[in-house]
């Protein structure tokens, strides 16, 4: 009796066991393209229980060429390779439970855009405007608040979301353009699920979903459609690093060195020095790496395989989706350094005109040269990235502008580290900046000085690299001096119906601010059209008495670039630019047109950016002024 | 009538020049050595209307190569080939004025010592005792002011010649080696017949004389000799870049491009990062390399193809005559960057394991790096120093001792600089100092604070690199915490008949001397013992809580560094640094033996540097303490 009834049991177990239901959570990515480098796509597959599954499928040039498990029974990790000719269209992946077909999932393939492995990454002749995308502007209010994210907009909260949307900066796409800009870099717009903070988008809790507060995936693409219509590029902020602690992975990790430090919260110590440091400590790296860099955002494990191809697979997967001109990539050195070179190497050589940018935050230079395409390594780390921001530069203007002028302080700081070039495999890809949304505003820096704030603008403008502006500033958005988030991320004056001032429309803003707005448009709508400062070389002098002089020449044309950082006028001696401004050269300020006179000396009024173009020696005006000096005898 | 007076005359003037005296000023150099691979010696002849001579020898193995002329007839630049089989020994070089032999000068062709080509430079396993010789000892009051040498003695003047002389070093060699020093490196001893200033030495007037104020060039050789009889070698300070204003050859430059800028005086802008720039403006690069470095000293334009030979066979000359063991090459990169590599490669060629450390006053690394042998330059700049004095250390060290200790000052400012290792080509032939001959003391620097002043002897002594330590520190010399050469540059206590206190004997020094003199005798000779610090890995732990530890190891020996910057006594918890410290090792206070217990935390006293030598793990004391442990149960 007893053996009948523990038979019956095991029967009925049995049949349970074999009905049982499948459903798949994720099955990611959901889609690929035909004709990609990138032909074997390993898809992760998440259910409950999932992993004693088999995968088919049944589809002109796809096959599968490998399923891996972890040890987790939730997730299959499916390799599918997509031969050249195959056809692009939906098909289903069947999963068998022996021989019954337990799930049907869609999956897509599709064509390519003509062009898309070509496409042009942003270089030097662009101008970057950085955005906040909550803070930028709300053009649906509908979606402030969305059902299964946490977090609900509250506008008076300055840490909380505002309700800036990706309709927000489709809306404003013509104001961007207008101000010269021409590629557009929002801050992370992919899912923050996070019950806090989530309104700067650095807490993925999605890799591959737009999170629905600023808008769809479908949303996303159309801006970048849009914005390419209105001359801008669209760059995305990627995180490699981590994710945030709301990610579906941290309920149901893949494999259990999923993530780096979870037996015990390790925070990273922010060492980046060890990356390169030879005497460094391998526990002190191995934290840099490792460690959390917050609590809400768990550490990622590269070095997990399935991990790593997942990263590469999801930065080509947006890049093709979105048809994104660029890439910026957050917190760089953190995530591991091979990891690094694999993921860098796999974007370069699926688009080898591709642009990225990393974020090195340091101000030694060769900590950030460490990073570009080009760079020997001692260690032997062979990096892929074309551009890195210029974090040296950046700190260096500001402490320049902010110190008084001496022998060795003020100008000299920044021109000693522009010195450091040579440390650069390519410095003319650097990007360039005074202000992003981590550090305090420039204005807040320089104590509200808007002139000493046009002259840090107009460097950005007229040095080598690509410029990056950060939205607001032009309207003078200045917020605390020290660093505060989200205070100095705030809100567009006019983003939200209602504001009193409008940065899109001029209405109601001070003279100042559109003094500013107009000193901002003015700048970069001349860069669009000076190939000397998007393309040439750079020559600077050694600061002296205050004025920083330098400049930009192709052969063709020149650009001079006198920044005057004394309260009251001065009189710039020109003999020692001698061969950048020949006798009877002429020239014009490059932001108003007005004729210069480059006699002996060029007046400079106090705290301002003087640019001129020069016009060519042997242009027209310059003969005829000889012709004229000649015939009287001068 | 008028004919023949013209005639007579012309009779009279022709017998006249042929009975013309001649006289040789200077003949340099006045010896070279048989097999040398510089085996081509370019003799400058100095003398009234010599270009009109034409010069003569015979002796067995030399011959004229070659004899050349500037525009200035007072100079002939002669050639003379010296077969490797060249007989030593004096001989005569004669000068024809035609058939008839108007000059006589002697010359000496020498045997060179034995092993003199494979001479052995100084390394990390020294430590250099730098002194200015004019303020270490006065042995020969006689010589304090010399007929012919314009400046005289006066110890009431700071900036004035206080006697100090070879004989006084040679007095004091017991001394020197007893403080655990190998090598000596004094400031300029040759002759500075200057007007003022004269004491410090870099304004040389005669390149191949030794100044008489401190003795002759046989004293310096003797002072050579005797020096590594007491196991220290003698390092040159040499000078490339400039000389005095009263050297001879201001008076009759050899040519007109002798030296720079002489056309109105233009004084160096200092702007070193120019050499490496690659936007530099050509003027202003030019103007640091050709400016003076100050008024006194004309700056040397070695792209004049004789003046770059004088100054190599100059440098080639004093290493064979003084039997050197090292260079010490003053303001490096002021002087030709083309010729740098030039003299860099003859003095190398010709010692193939000699030490030259170059000074390059530069804070930061890449710029120093530049000029280390092995360093490959974006700018092709080949370099072959084989070291560089430490700017960037040393200026790390200073502010991180000066700096409140916190998350990013104080000991991190030094953690990161030595981060920057990689920079360098060898690091490991650094020479690494606290203070030298033109910093303010370091003692003066920290406001007086002995105890700190140990922190940074005690790292100067352990960290990778050559230690260099500067005169009158051990007992405690302080002088103004801003620089002033006069001052900082003040008497060794004891040099000087009369004095009250005596650095040498122990006589009359305050209880604080004595007690810090111990401590750097203690320290350097300990590390003469030490070959994991002499050569041995270095491995550094971020620093935490003003305590910075790092290790050295040679996989036999390993020393612990803590240093300890809190005021306070502290307890360092060790399980961070398990690989260095596995379970049950033992140790020993390396200055004063005592036996340390490595347990779980390490108490350091307040402002202290621990150096432990950690016992190995398989020496037997830990086999036994392992024994006693399995025994016990532990």
């Amino acid at each position: 009796m007893r053996l009948l009834v523990t038979l019956c049991f095991a029967l009925l177990f049995s049949t349970a066991a074999s009905a049982r239901e499948f459903a798949i959570d994720h099955l990611e990515p959901a889609s690929w393209w035909v004709g990609m480098k990138h032909d074997r796509v390993e898809l992760m597959v998440h259910g409950d229980g999932i992993a004693m599954l088999t995968p088919r499928l049944a589809h002109p040039g796809i096959s599968i060429a490998g399923v891996e498990k972890t040890g987790n029974p939730n997730y299959l990790f499916v390799t599918l390779a997509i031969a050249p000719d195959a056809k692009p269209g939906g098909l289903e992946i069947e999963f068998l439970d022996g021989a019954k077909v337990a799930l049907r999932h869609p999956w897509r393939l599709d064509a390519r855009e003509a062009g898309s492995a070509q496409r042009h990454g942003f270089d030097a002749t662009e101008a970057i405007y950085l955005l906040t995308p909550d803070r930028f502007a709300n053009a649906e209010p509908g979606n402030d608040s969305v059902a299964g994210m946490v977090e609900r907009a509250n506008r008076a909260d300055a840490n909380g979301r505002h309700g800036g949307d990706i309709a927000g900066i489709r809306r404003h796409l013509d104001y961007i353009a207008g101000m010269g800009f021409t590629q557009l870099w929002p801050t992370p717009l992919l899912e923050n699920n996070q019950p806090g903070y989530s309104y700067h988008g650095y807490a993925i809790t999605d890799l591959y979903r737009t999170d629905p507060r600023f808008g769809s995936n479908e949303d996303y693409r159309a801006l970048s459609r849009e914005a390419r219509r209105h001359g801008l590029g669209l760059i995305m902020d990627v995180v490699l690093n981590h994710v945030g602690d709301h990610h579906w992975w941290m309920a149901d990790p893949p494999a259990p060195d999923w993530f780096n430090r979870t037996a015990g919260y390790a925070g990273t110590n922010n060492r980046r020095t060890t990356v390169q440091d030879p005497h460094a400590a391998p526990e002190d790296k191995a934290l840099f790496v490792e460690g959390w860099f917050v609590k809400s955002m768990p550490d990622l494990n590269q070095r997990n395989p399935h991990l790593a191809t997942y990263l590469i697979q999801n930065t080509l997967w947006w890049i093709e989706y979105a048809g994104l001109t660029g890439i910026r990539e957050d917190t760089f050195g953190y995530a591991d350094t091979a990891f690094l070179s694999a993921w860098g190497r796999a974007v370069m050589d699926e688009y080898p005109d591709f642009a990225m940018v990393g974020e090195e935050w340091s101000a030694n230079p060769a900590i950030v040269a460490h990073w570009q395409r080009g760079k020997v390594n001692p260690d032997g780390h062979v990096p892929y990235m074309p551009s890195m921001m210029d974090f040296p530069l950046q700190i260096a203007l500001r402490t320049a502008l902010a110190q008084p002028e001496g022998w060795d302080s003020g100008w000299i700081g920044l021109y000693e580290m522009l010195a450091n070039d040579f440390l650069y495999p390519d410095p003319g890809r650097l990007v360039v900046f005074a202000e992003n949304h981590d550090s305090a505003r420039m204005l807040a820096h320089l104590g509200g000085d808007v002139a000493l704030w046009k002259l840090a603008m107009a460097y950005v403008a007229t040095v080598r690299g690509t410029p990056q502006f950060y939205y607001g500033s032009e309207v003078l958005l200045q917020g605390p001096r020290e660093r505060n988030d989200g205070e100095l991320r705030a809100d567009m004056p006019g983003g939200w119906g209602g504001d009193t001032g409008n940065a899109f429309t001029g209405k109601g803003l001070s003279p100042a601010q559109r003094d500013a707005q107009q000193y901002v448009r003015a700048l970069f709508n001349w860069r669009k059209r000076s190939p000397a400062v998007q393309h040439g070389k750079l020559q600077h002098f050694a600061p002296a008495d205050g004025v920083y002089v330098y400049f930009r020449y192709d052969g063709q044309d020149t650009v001079m670039v006198a920044l005057n950082r004394n309260p009251g006028a001065v009189s710039l001696a020109l003999d020692r630019f001698a061969d950048f401004i020949p006798a009877g050269s002429r020239g014009h300020d490059a932001l108003t047109g007005k004729p210069i006179v480059l006699d002996a000396a060029l007046p400079l009024a106090g705290k301002s950016a003087t640019i001129i173009e020069i016009a060519p020696r042997e242009d027209r005006a310059h003969r005829e002024v000889q012709a004229r000096r000649s015939a009287s005898g001068e």
